[in-house]
């Protein structure tokens, strides 16, 4: 998993917070599905992806209305439908405006 | 590390992504003397903190101002730097509003 390239700001950016139950059957599965469709989704810039016990991914956009389209995206509905059903116990979602950034490469 | 409880949008949060050089000498009781340091400032909310390889933190404020007056904070500068010339091999810092916000708990 890289850094995100993303244009200058401004740009969107969700940022999804998570905890797993015990039962993760099928959730490896499911992410890597949504990984490959997302990167197809019109208006998507990039994300980045870390999971220790908390999952953290950030996922960057050009608008609001692209974050709305992915949102309602019929496999992704499913996901987000077993997610809550079955694989997460707690999350949180938060939708930003990236209005500046800054970078350091060694 | 749990999810941050934080209070209705709108607020602020800094992503800031990062890679490791191999030499981390020094780097774990630097974040945490950060760690101790964040939770003190002026218009701190909340963090999240992941590292697989990838590092991922995300901080919450209540206003630009807050996020300023962090990055300007004594020990915070010479932990930037220390970042700079000894720890990161690449990181970006985004600086964004969070304008929604929704959660989920089983």
């Amino acid at each position: 998993m890289k850094i995100a390239t993303t244009p200058p700001p401004p740009y969107y950016a969700v940022i999804f917070t998570n905890l797993l139950r015990n039962d993760q059957e099928g959730y490896i599965e499911m992410a890597e599905l949504m990984e490959t469709l997302v990167i197809k989704q019109k208006g998507y810039l990039g994300h980045e992806s870390v999971r220790d016990c908390l999952g953290i991914t950030v996922s960057y956009w050009e608008s609001i209305d692209d974050i709305k389209a992915w949102k309602m995206q019929s496999e992704h509905l499913i996901a987000q439908k077993m997610g809550v059903e079955k694989w997460y116990s707690q999350f949180k979602t938060r939708i930003c405006k990236v209005e500046r950034d800054y970078e350091f490469c060694f």
